[in-house]
């Protein structure tokens, strides 16, 4: 395993993507450190760690604390650079935070990485919002960037900054821009990281929940997935500078999906309503990735197929429920 | 005129674009405030308003200090968003500094806009940079946006910012993407606005100047035919919501337009140099604009040619050489 040995910074450890991935780099023999801010709002749980808790760091800082940045990267082998506001409409009523956690962060990390150790590999969690409302499916990454929010505006600044940092210092930056991520330790108690988490936790509470639209195809993709192509962006030299589709199939509808997720839960009901006017104005309609680059380049292929992975998400939520709700 | 008794706010008041268009707002009866920060190492000079002083209404202060930008933008008719950062190098060395004003103040700008006057009609100071080093030529808005440092990020973050307000919110805004744009006003002290700057300051006073390569390809644009351009986009219902290129002709080589400038000036001479390394990983190669969107739409047309635009340039200079350096 690439990672035995190793030093390893991941930012927003403490969250959904990022304690799936310490506990894998852990597993792998890596010495781990979390950054986590755990407002509340965001992805931060402490639960998320419980099994992992002796065998990590876990340092309380918010990534726009350029102070605590410049001390954690140092002597970092690795740095998954996941913490970021997930959310599209908190980033158009406060879009100040949104730009100064997706944005002035970005860059005040990279400028540690610059400073203190421009030998580090990066991989950054960047987001298909960015391309906002596709002009074709499905979408590879030659695809225009026309982002629908404040946050798709902000996270593309910050996927930029790695990227240029890259060509103009060398830093071996990756990212990735990820579709639908859903699984164990993901926010279900509002639709701030994802929408699914609302339905998995109406389901196993066995609670009605609305589907907007009902029509919009998305690939949806499991957590574990996920991280194995974090894990093979980071440790691959070709992945240095470039940007890659993360993504998943089937492509389903919300309908179809909001069906599974009643069939694997056993549980719960839901109905297809209209999208509220303001979801509606930055709706971006059907989205599926093209993800054929990163599986020819870096050979990441999925493992967990839909089904399994609603299942296997059902079964920790019953189990741990009231740490995430 | 459209701007007859209309009131019209320009940030970036007293540097070299937004100079020259106040003189046009006045002279067609506008009621004119100026925002300018006069940070020396931007654009603003006092001088660049001597004439029309007392027909203009100045305001100092920062588009970074969104407490006047709430106030400045009421009652307003028209916004002219001209301020910003624009030296490549700068936003290297200082990333925050072009992000808070190129990004977050252009937010908070639009903010203000949003809450307090809905209604105002914007047209923003974009600029080519953002396209990066180009696929092909002459580059049209369908060109993908690669930008090639902090400045190029920061500056499309900010003209998305207001391509999102006009989608989100329907204030009326419209972007132009600057070329390289010179005339009288325009800074001369440092290649900070512009390289051309320098050139001209050195051919009047009968020093040389360095051309760096020498055979990049470039369109450069007199500033009275910049400012029609923003007038038009102003007053053009149409132009809500579009992203425009300004573009001239002839494209020439640096060595051309270095021998022009030193022809038309009588004096001075140049000499060709390499590349420094710094400035060659963010140099953009050829550049020049397909504009055939503007002309079409809004019906803009270049009136000054080059030879001509650089004659009246040096004969400001030479009038002023003491003002501006």
């Amino acid at each position: 395993m690439a990672f035995q040995g190793k030093n390893v910074l991941v930012t927003g450890g403490a969250g959904f993507i990022g304690s799936n991935l310490a506990r894998t780099l852990v597993e792998g023999g890596a010495h781990v450190t979390l950054v986590d801010s755990l407002v509340p709002e965001y992805g931060g749980n402490l639960f998320n760690l419980e099994d992992v808790r002796d065998r990590v760091r876990l340092n309380i800082s918010d990534v726009r604390d350029e102070h605590s940045m410049k001390v954690l990267v140092r002597g970092q082998d690795y740095l998954f650079n996941l913490a970021g506001q997930t959310s599209h409409m908190d980033s158009m009523t406060d879009p100040y935070t949104d730009l100064e956690i997706n944005a002035r962060a970005q860059l005040s990390i990279l400028e540690a990485c610059r400073h203190f150790n421009p030998g580090i590999r990066v991989v950054f969690a960047s987001t298909r919002q960015i391309y906002g409302r596709p002009d074709y499916l499905p979408v590879d990454e030659k695809h225009p960037l026309r982002p629908t929010d404040v946050n798709g505006i902000n996270k593309m600044a910050g996927e930029w900054y790695h990227v240029l940092y890259h060509n103009v210092y060398g830093i071996r930056c990756c990212a990735l821009r990820l579709t639908n991520t859903f699984g164990p330790r993901m926010r279900i108690r509002d639709a701030r990281q994802t929408f699914l988490g609302v339905w998995i936790r109406a389901a196993i509470e066995d609670r009605p929940f609305e589907v907007w639209g009902g029509e919009q195809l998305r690939d949806l993709m499991y957590v574990d997935d996920c991280v194995d192509a974090m894990l093979a962006a980071a440790s691959d030299e070709r992945a240095a500078g470039k940007v890659y589709n993360l993504g998943a199939k089937p492509v389903v509808s919300l309908r179809e999906l909001a069906e599974l997720v009643v069939d694997v839960a056993g549980q719960g009901s839901f109905a297809v309503r209209e999208f509220p006017a303001d979801r509606r104005k930055i709706d971006i309609g059907d989205y599926y990735s093209d993800a054929s680059l990163i599986e020819a380049e870096l050979g990441v292929r999925q493992r967990v197929d839909l089904r399994d992975a609603l299942l296997r998400t059902v079964a920790y939520f019953r189990e741990h429920l009231p740490h995430y709700v």
